[in-house]
């Protein structure tokens, strides 16, 4: 069943393997069929590297298995509390990249300090809150999924002008019409994050966002909204 | 038409992406036949490691395609302000390469710190100002290349001598007698960059920039001018 | 004789070098055979990545040679010391990799900030006090065992549960239930340690600590121990 | 003539190149034939990678050509004058490798922070002091030489127990018995000089150098020299 979807998904977590964002088991790309509501998910506990098309396992919206050997990745809960929340995205990337991670570590979001950023990510990429011990305690890999969700609710941000955020001492999650755009946002995400770090780390510097105006022209460049008189650009998918 | 200039173009876009200068679309080199005023560039929205021979783009000197499948690169307007600003100049390279980009998001120079750099850069590394609102709304892309020319002019500086500059929230541009001397200067600029940003970034640190004679010495005697006493150098092409 | 464990140990030394945490000699892997008492090793004086399946070599828990054409590696009586101190264990790992030896130089435990450093460590990473004199110009590479052992009574770790550890001004041990495994947390090591460094560097920044019910949720999670209410994790093995 | 030495200088020249030490013409190694007052150096304006076993160019003490298509390298004058200071040394290599020309470009020695250092460098890693404008105008690169003979006259050092010296806002030479021991030499600074660095960065981090003992027993150990008790190394040839 989904055998197309199960390829994408495939194929999406190898290229997470390929730009280098994951360790041993450490990260996963999922996507969904959101006509019969069944998502397809990386395996847990083998290297991302080391699985093939077959290890690809279904679930419905429940978390249930509706298919595969082998149990679905940790994460699925988290997975399918986004699905559940941004009824538009189709595929999802998580990883334990460097430079995400650290942002997620040390509780910040990644500020938008450049066009490379404005051009896919609508401002500072959101960090979410710590976890409270009932929810760690708890439904963790639920809540870890929820606390992204309410951080977009809370801060008013739209998941489709903002492709992922940073769970706080976890890591990056982001997402997009498939899998693949998933994953490509998690290259972006990192790139940015590595730039930022090294914005801020300078002593003595004052750092000043982007101006809001420049932020503006290159997302909606890119995005093809408000395209604005003068441009020649073709440019607009995503990578 | 152009069948040289293109190959080289080509060839020197390939040279921006084996020096790991680039992501996805990230990136551009172009070259100008200046006896016609037409000048050769890489397809926009077409990341720089997959385009071929057959993509580049011909435009005049007012942007207008002449030749080409495609649309030229989002920059094209930029390349053009550069060309017109500086008659010398027949190639330019553009990148977010990582460390430029840094420097270019904290709107900073690169301070000349010592001979590697001075071998190539006659002086530190100009950053433009910050663009203006009504020049991100406007003519953005020309704008853009008219902060640079602006910076130079300001700043009395040589583009002969300073072969590049960066552009505040932005990234670099570098420019040279040929599209692959561009994408050279640009791997020189990453590097000292690199190697600046880790001498600022030492706390408690009284950064001297190198002795003016120094850089007088090395960047002279490159650059084949005013040749010194006691050389046994021929090390005067760019590479 | 130990053929099956001088392969594993083989194959260990090489997954080290293929992790890239060695230069030259570098680093080494042991393995133990419980029931006889013996112990293999890498030869001394090769580079990691030179060595072959038949210099491997054995010695006994006094460290005197039983078979093999070189002499062992110089660490032979630190790794000695640590089996003989922590009996479940069956393989050691130690290198210089670079962002475990900075720790080290530093003189620093590496702090658990994240759920990739709590999933694998039960807590902050320790670093032994400073060798003293008379430990260094007496029996060293026995000492350098010794500390670690201290520093593990002294702070009431469970090697078990914290499989690794940081000799002052030197570099990282670990340690598992197999050569292999000790290179993985290795591997582990290196990148959290990584991060750790990254988040405490940036200025005026106040480090928090993970909280201790997360670090306790993905120890026990991928460590099997308490497992909890809505898991779907087969995440078990170490990789 | 000298076909031997030309091979071995041309190989050392690989070797700098496959340790990535080297950018375009950025590093040379030469050697010398000590009898016949010889030396074999890698020509100049050719990248490393680039050269064949017959650019090798041989000059004679005072500089002048004896064999060779091209010139030899710019730093021709300043091999030479480390190889009449230093008599016993019979290859040199010369590179802007990162973090040793960080370090060049800070003005700052390398400290001994941890047993990597210790195994080949006998205490702190010299930086010369900046060149005088006449040195600068005049004789540049004998200059360069001796530069760094006077930081080992003035500092008492010994050349064959600290092979190697950074030149004020240039970069490092390394020195050894063979110009692969020099190329080695490099390569362990480039790697102190990483961790170092790293360590000199955290905030609020009071540097202490090792242990004096721990330094001499590290040094001697791989040095053969006052072999101490209760060894079993074999550790000794450079790699």
């Amino acid at each position: 069943m989904l055998e197309q979807l199960k390829k994408e998904v495939y194929e999406a977590n190898m290229l997470l393997s390929k730009y280098k964002l994951t360790t041993f088991t450490w990260g996963n790309v999922s996507g969904i069929d959101r006509k019969h509501g069944l998502i397809v998910l990386k395996p847990g506990g083998v290297a991302v590297e080391d699985i093939t098309l077959d290890d690809m396992v279904v679930v419905n919206m429940q978390g249930l298995k509706v298919e595969g050997k082998s149990q679905p990745t940790t994460d699925t809960l988290t997975h399918i509390e986004l699905y559940r929340a941004f009824p538009f995205i189709n595929g999802i990337a998580h990883s334990h990249a460097r430079w995400c991670t650290i942002f997620s570590q040390m509780g910040l979001g990644i500020p938008a300090l450049g066009t490379t950023h404005a051009d896919y990510f609508h401002g500072e990429i959101p960090c979410t809150r710590k976890l409270r011990a009932y929810e760690i305690r708890g439904d963790y890999e639920r809540e870890t999924g929820s606390v992204i969700v309410e951080r977009f609710q809370k801060g008013k941000l739209d998941p489709e002008e903002m492709p992922g955020a940073l769970v706080c001492n976890h890591g990056p999650y982001t997402w997009g019409r498939s899998p693949k755009e998933a994953v490509n946002y998690s290259v972006v995400m990192e790139e940015v994050a590595f730039m930022a770090w090294h914005c801020m780390a300078l002593p003595d510097r004052y750092l000043v966002p982007m101006q809001k105006d420049l932020l503006e022209r290159h997302f909606s460049r890119r995005h093809n909204k408000n395209r604005l008189k003068n441009q020649i650009d073709t440019d607009t998918n995503l990578s």
